[in-house]
């Protein structure tokens, strides 16, 4: 495309949905990128960022990143959360009206948006709007989310560092639990995916690393629910039973998402005052009340052993999940060349689009060894942003084994993205 | 004293209570310092650890580590929870017996126990047997609590591990707190002692780098709730809505052992079918109950700002942060120079005591530059069992700030032990 095609004026970027520990790697491959390119061209004079998405720029809250040092800009890119500000605000047509006025009054022509699917659809309807109303701009999404679930992607800028997070910490409350014997749930975030929960399989290291096995092992998690199947109470009971009978121990991973046969989340009629965003989605997180539920169920229904009741316990592993300071290496690296894929795209004359990713290596030399195996690469490409927005991606049926386990091929595709994992010794 | 005093048999090693990121240090510090004293001297000739402590001691459930390759040994030390397996039992006088009479059995001269103050007690008691029933047995206790509440101790192998997990899981869900406003709980370990509670002051890193302040910080958390101050619901209440009518978010940290005015724990209360440990000691932990129920409060007793009611989310961190995998490497250092202490006291030919830890330097340079500031050191003492057995240390007055805050001199404290924590950038 010609440059002629380029519009000048400014940039905004803005951060949106639950934050994670990579998003500011996005927030500053967008500044680098538009730096590198239309901004040193002359296109783009001020790179702004917005203060808690659309909220921040409706109202002017605005950070000039033009000039922020490099220094600055990488310490951010490794620092967790939004460091922007994010927000769960979702843009009605008035609000929409008020975003479009907000970047003429800015001067705004290039605008941003690193999130989700709701994110991706907020983008997708301020552009619609702002050709409606004859203002040019310029409209592009950069993928982000811990729960993996956008459509299109092989997988998000995010997930792989919570995935990180969530196998390392199941790895060691798996020694904790054959340390101390019992039966521990650990709930783990996903609203409809369970891909998060599903991480949870990698830290079956003893198994996997002996003997490449990753759907009968023995460490734990022994079993895992993700929202994808539907959730019984009756065989969540027997599943324990027949672990916990033979063991004297169970190890257990249950997404916060799991749901009845109706798609009915159980974990969000549990919450007293669950609350709910603009999005319609009720809250999941920040309670622990799915777990207790899960484990008092188990105190009340499970046979004793030796005459004593079963030792139960529950954690969920909350808001550090996402925002855990020490990223997967591939992650970081991914979502910073996500962000600056963005500012090309913009530089390439692109009027709108989502950032997506594609897997061209499958890092297959984790299991086959480095001489014969595949080296883990990715790339990504630009897809219309109505393929990516407000749709949902969820665990294809090759990644699940049975109601409560995920497969060998889900174990393949997640074990590249994560980073090295510690090795623990077992006497 | 002369090594003709010296005991000939075999050494058992056992590790008791909760697990922690360096409880396998001290295990293997053990072994290490054996082979090179007692066993190189040819008094111990087989080195046994006990499986689930006392417990397996009692069954015959040994594992020989007398030969155990370093390599073997190096990655053990680096494998959170308790190697060996753990155990909460307390020996009543016939388990006293079965356990001398097990060491007799196996010609063990050396009892080594890994553990808090109810494993000191253990210690003792069996010591006391071995002598009463005319059983010459060396009986050795070394430290080990998240909780940091021994007493005769600067500080407890495990503890600093498990701080530098709660200042990191702060610091990053201080920045998606202040992301996505709100009111966030944090419930953190701590029955009886608010030290590990009260690291998550450490997590104040801006506010600590540029003033040097820990008291008034802005940071989060800014409300901090340990066992040691009676806790009150309606001054609790108050001391959020003032961070939040101001700020419309707070961050607050709060011990799981907070109690009333009585000493009753809040949270014990909370949890259905609570479970009882051998010890006394009620279940805390592995539930959410807590935190949900301070949250339910504050959702309904908060004034709404904005007319919204305020978004107030709860996170209980759970068994991951006293077996999260990346230790403090002082931590680590000295739960390994604490093992091989105990071995040193055993060749010396000392017949019982506790190993303790002295605080020799202050790491004073982390606040005033290397240059002019002391460099952290510390050293090693025994104690007597009694001194240590079945006594709970808990925060001096000087470390406490008001009733919901902690001292500069408990920082101060806190943060050479902890390892370097990461920078984050704000914008």
């Amino acid at each position: 495309m010609a440059t002629t095609d380029l519009l000048r004026g400014n940039a905004v970027i803005g951060q949106s949905g639950g934050p994670t520990a990579v998003i500011n790697q996005s927030l500053v491959g967008i500044v680098e990128g538009l730096r590198a390119g239309l901004h040193a061209a002359g296109y783009v004079s001020r790179i702004l960022g917005m203060r808690h998405g659309v909220r921040g720029l409706t109202k002017g809250e605005l950070i000039d990143l033009t000039d922020i040092h490099q220094d600055r800009l990488d310490r951010l890119a490794s620092t967790p959360s939004a460091g922007l500000g994010s927000t769960r605000d979702k843009p009605d047509d008035a609000y929409c009206e008020r975003v479009i006025e907000a970047c003429r009054k800015q001067d705004a022509r290039y605008f941003f948006y690193i999130g989700g699917n709701d994110s991706a659809d907020t983008c997708r309807i301020v552009h619609e709007r702002a050709v409606g109303s004859g203002y040019d701009l310029r409209c592009l999404h950069v993928p982000k989310t811990v729960d993996n679930d956008l459509v299109e992607n092989d997988h998000c800028p995010g997930f792989a560092s919570a995935a990180r997070y969530v196998a390392m910490a199941c790895m060691a409350d798996f020694m904790d639990n054959i340390s101390l014997p019992g039966i521990k749930i650990n709930v783990i975030m996903g609203r409809h995916a369970g891909f998060l929960t599903a991480a949870s399989a990698l830290a079956r290291r003893h198994d996997l690393l002996l003997t490449g096995r990753g759907e009968e092992s023995t460490d734990g998690p022994q079993l895992i629910y993700v929202p994808e199947v539907p959730f019984e109470m009756e065989r969540f009971v027997a599943d324990v039973e027949g672990w916990y009978s033979r063991k004297g121990r169970c190890h257990i991973a249950v997404s916060e998402g799991i749901a009845d046969s109706e798609g009915t989340p159980i974990g969000a009629t549990l919450i007293e005052g669950a609350q709910v965003d603009a999005h319609g989605n009720v809250q999941l997180s920040g309670s622990g009340a799915l777990g207790d539920q899960l484990a008092d169920y188990l105190k009340e229904r499970l046979t004793p052993v030796g005459g004593k009741p079963p030792r139960v316990r529950a954690d969920t592993f909350g808001y550090v999940q996402r925002c855990w300071p020490h990223a997967s290496p591939v992650d970081a690296r991914e979502a910073r060349r996500a962000g600056q894929f963005a500012a090309m795209l913009a530089m390439q004359g692109d009027r709108d689009g989502s950032v997506t990713i594609v897997r061209q290596g499958s890092g297959s030399e984790m299991w086959l060894g480095e001489d014969n195996g595949q080296p883990y690469l990715s790339t990504f490409r630009r897809v219309e942003l109505r393929e990516v927005a407000a749709k949902t991606r969820r665990m294809p049926d090759e990644f699940l084994a049975g109601h409560n386990n995920v497969s060998r091929a889900f174990v393949e595709y997640a074990l590249p993205l994560v980073g090295e994992l510690p090795g623990f010794e077992r006497l």
